[in-house]
């Protein structure tokens, strides 16, 4: 794209999805201004945006969103899109890339951030969240979190590479290869992390979720046991299911559900690891002598992406071509159609969702 | 000591320290038969042996030893003795050999038995727990236990290789070397900690507990800050103590208490390490996101000691003269005295207490 | 099996496959006495057994086994068989367990030998090459190298986990999930390499060699690209072969060439692990601040299997169903006709080659 | 430093050290012209700058030097000062600040530079080998390689964090807790090595070299035993060093000397670990299958610094106060004085070699 040419105009309005009340919903805001920027920042054209659980919970307006978010702000934090805009002192990226973007933006000068960790800075800002994201035709993002694009990767893959690389880093963290793995929730991210651990090397795959439908999905990407964790032995099941009944070596847990967090170190084998992503809502009540310590387990606590070695963990994955979301992205549709989006969700009907933006679609 | 002879005598009978009764306190049996042993077992006459927290727990006959101890057995894991007698098919044991002794006996079949890690074998019998320990005469472990004595370690310190295993275990798996070191809990097995950690290289090495006493060793040992956990704020002075306020980076959790492990976890930098020693009589609450998965924190759960990596860690530890462990000591009296020994210990007027075997001081 | 019965005569006389000249040959020697047995030993007869690659060293008596090799050993490492009889002081293997065995015997008691790390003992004899091996019709091993082979692996499997464990150990250490892997020599061991890299979950995986009929099953296994390293460009093509062309991350090195380690060193990626199995015969002219230190490159020599790590993860990865070993056992003869079994080897027309004894076929 | 007040003209000229003939010496450059800066670059008022091998190597102009090193150039890449300008898009770091900066300054796109391992990234710009270095009053580094000095930290330390980070990088590599570890060539970073090293936690430290000055400063930094390389027994005599006579568990090779490189590997225990820093002129013949292969040995090319883990290292070293670097500094003179600064490196008299530059005494 090297003759690109686009004229931001700094004074134009743009269309964005704003949470802008405090009850359910987000407001489509067609006369929002377009993003300024500064030396270090660049400007992309959304083409593309995944809705993410997060999303949903801004949507629904649930407790956490009423103490998180800021009225008033642009939601959505995963997408791909072009850069249309950069700032003067802006190195490596150009207009017309094709570009991806880490939504958390760190301080740049603890510790964390400078040691490729990010995404565990204390200061953290998380696009869409803490500042205006990507459900609108224009973001701003520095580029220090621009990722750019592998051609041969698809812009439906490349608006999700925010929960990807939730599983990439949950799955890569806890090092499956060779190892039996029981992944406890399977919405997107658990989903996600079946395809994922099958590349990575996984030997038997376990899942557990309530709902048939995606416990269906998981076989087809690789699990070779759906449990469901009503089923009063299900614990007893998962260890059945691997060499001399010892338990998994490795649990994701992505459900965030105590009984499924309890079920999952239970299963859990002696000396295994467990990789948390999975965000319960109270304290659980841990038996650590049994779950933990006895056991010799190694816990650890996942969010975000490393930064960022996650990243092109997924492109070196995504170009292999053995990772397979296929069955996961069940909808493309306009972002006008927001709502009908978000209510597929709520009836379970979709899964992963990419909302496209007609305005930014001569630059797809 | 190629010309030891020694007549171990099968018939004959020993002095022994047993749970005969379900209330507190332990029996003195002077006409318990001596051990006898398979063709790959090995005795050995106790010189000396540690007093364990656990077998004061069992003196007191508390919830736990009720559910676990069997009536009838002699109690002792930490010791150090010279072999008087091997079965026919020993290889690398001899009469006269000074030796300790790891008392988690595995199954010897299981993968963790067959990968150096026996600690966390499903079926592992304990000495002294499940089979009779060492507060006697003379003991029986199998020859794949045994561990030779260097000569340059002093019996007393050979005697509690058990608990400095796992302080050592503890501190090893967490891996401190240039790092802030937290150690909530300093009991025997806490202060061993600080001095370990202090060899291996910690940097900051900070300590909490209740007891002013243990503080003030701590310090002696290496701490340079010693807090009460008790103040209400410890944890907000563990942070201010660390390199820009972020945290220790390592938790060394000894305490088993649910308010030091929250506020251990609470002082976590981002990204740390925290290793479970202590153990929890109930179901501590645990906030997932914010003690572990926002932090990106790892969670190892410890117990025994690996087989026999921590053991060779110990050795070399011991051998460059580090390690500081008189402070600990504070007491050697003959194991006839026991009922003091276990009354200082529950005063807290003793810390460690070896007790030795007057019937084999001509061993020693 | 728990009705097993067989009569091991101690006094009978077996069929074995001796080295008894200083010249290319084995000696097929019937009257060679059964092997007698200590307390802890178990006797196993054999029913398939592989020739190595070491095995045709000593067949051809090259300088190394000239060096190495005592002339009147029974030689044959890699075999399964029916266990037949145990010293008294056996513990877990009984007459009638179908078992192969680890053939390095360390001496047990040092740091490498009591921590799972056997195979680095500095007094380790090895099956057929230091004691009595395995082309016979039965064997001698201590219990604690008997490996129980689980029901669902075959017996032509089962007969090479020795050097299937040496590509395992490799692939292991190295560490290939999502990561692109370049293997240089494809020989046995490379070829194993190949499929278990596969299945652990490696990117792209690049094989070197010369062989064209071995580049071909290298492709078949799993490998994407295939290159002959007499081609004066292959390095190049092999960076080329990654994203953004930087070069594989993981280099196994199975051929012991000067030209091909060379060669893969200068094709590693900055940062990248090379793990080295093949064993020169003489010095190499290493550019250690290009190939090594520049590069931030990690070196890992390899040899035999860890005790008995690498032995579950076979296990493992052998019941997961996705390691294909159907292309590399090319032939199964009787053991009388081993003179055939060599020369098929050498004239390239074998791969690998299980011998079985039919003396034993009533054991099968 | 709030009030902090300088005016930058950047039509002023300056002292610089340029490399400005084939031959030995610099030349003192009075009229040099101050560096310009672009958005993101910060200009440092140079008050301390340490003198390195690298630079006696341009000095004298040796053979790497003739073919790397540009004509005209500025020399000299260890610095301590005062920020006196920045460019419009810098964040975090403002006039005043005291500062050192990192000098591999990476590409800033590839794998490496976006996981903290710039040190290895293939494009990788050196200051004062690539681009104009810090032999002068002003020396210009984008902001990205900028590292604020802790008040606590000396500016003559602070002057030499680039190889105290050599020797930090290749100690932590190693890991040294609990470990024998064997140093090979005690100039400037193998001294480094032996007092960080003793700080880390490692247990006998034994050096190896033919200055007998060099070995008396490491036995005073805490080697425990200091060997002569021109003793035909030096190998043997490391190995008896140990516990069990196995060798040390760790080599730090900081020579580039083929005899101890091939004399470190030999000396190495089984399943010892081998940091490699020294940087030999040529080819070295290695031994693979027994210095390595055998050995089952993990071998780390190591160069730079990890960026900025390593930086984060130091500066938690040197708070805790336990590294000794009084011995290592024997010399601070003015950067006027420079070619007898580099007299007495070569006479041997002086180790570290501390300039200050008088034009910016008032910013100390």
């Amino acid at each position: 794209m090297s003759d690109f040419r686009f004229d931001y105009n700094r004074d134009a309005d743009m269309f964005a999805l704003k949470k802008t009340r405090a009850t359910e919903g987000l407001t489509a805001s067609p006369g929002t201004p377009v993003p300024g920027f500064g030396p270090r920042d660049v400007i992309v054209a959304v083409t593309h945006t995944g809705i993410c659980g997060t999303d949903r919970h801004i949507y629904e307006w649930d407790a956490w969103s009423a103490k998180r978010i800021p009225l008033g702000i642009t939601t959505g934090h995963e997408f791909v899109g072009r850069v249309v805009a950069v700032g003067d002192a802006v190195e490596h990226v150009r207009p017309g890339d094709r570009v991806s973007a880490e939504g958390h933006i760190g301080c740049g000068q603890c510790e964390p951030c400078r040691t490729g960790n990010a995404h565990i800075c204390d200061k953290v800002d998380i696009l869409g969240i803490d500042v205006d994201g990507c459900f609108a035709q224009f973001v701003r993002v520095p580029e220090q979190n621009i990722w750019p694009v592998h051609p041969a990767i698809s812009n439906s893959i490349a608006s999700i590479f925010d929960p990807l690389g939730n599983a990439m880093h949950t799955v890569m963290a806890a090092g499956v290869s060779g190892r039996s793995v029981l992944i406890t929730g399977v919405g997107i991210i658990g989903l996600m992390a079946v395809t994922i651990a099958r590349a990575a090397g996984a030997g038997q795959i376990i899942v557990a979720d309530v709902n048939d439908q995606r416990l269906a999905i998981a076989r087809e990407l690789g699990a070779g046991l759906a449990l469901r964790t009503d089923d009063p032995d299900w614990v007893g099941e998962a260890r059945k299911a691997t060499a001399h009944d010892v338990g998994p070596a490795v649990l994701l847990e992505m459900s965030g559900h105590p009984a499924a967090i309890r079920g999952g170190f239970a299963a859990l084998r002696n000396g295994g690891t467990a990789a948390l992503l999975g965000l319960p809502s109270n304290p659980v009540a841990m038996d650590l002598p049994n779950d933990i310590i006895f056991k010799g387990a190694t816990v650890l606590g996942i969010n975000g992406r490393r930064m960022f070695e996650t990243w092109f963990q997924m492109e070196n994955f995504l170009l292999s071509g053995r990772i397979n979301l296929e069955p996961i992205i069940t909808h493309h549709m306009p972002i006008a159609a927001f709502d009908r989006a978000f209510k597929l969700m709520q009836k379970g009907e979709a899964i992963k969702v990419v909302l496209t933006v007609p305005e930014n679609e001569d630059l797809v």
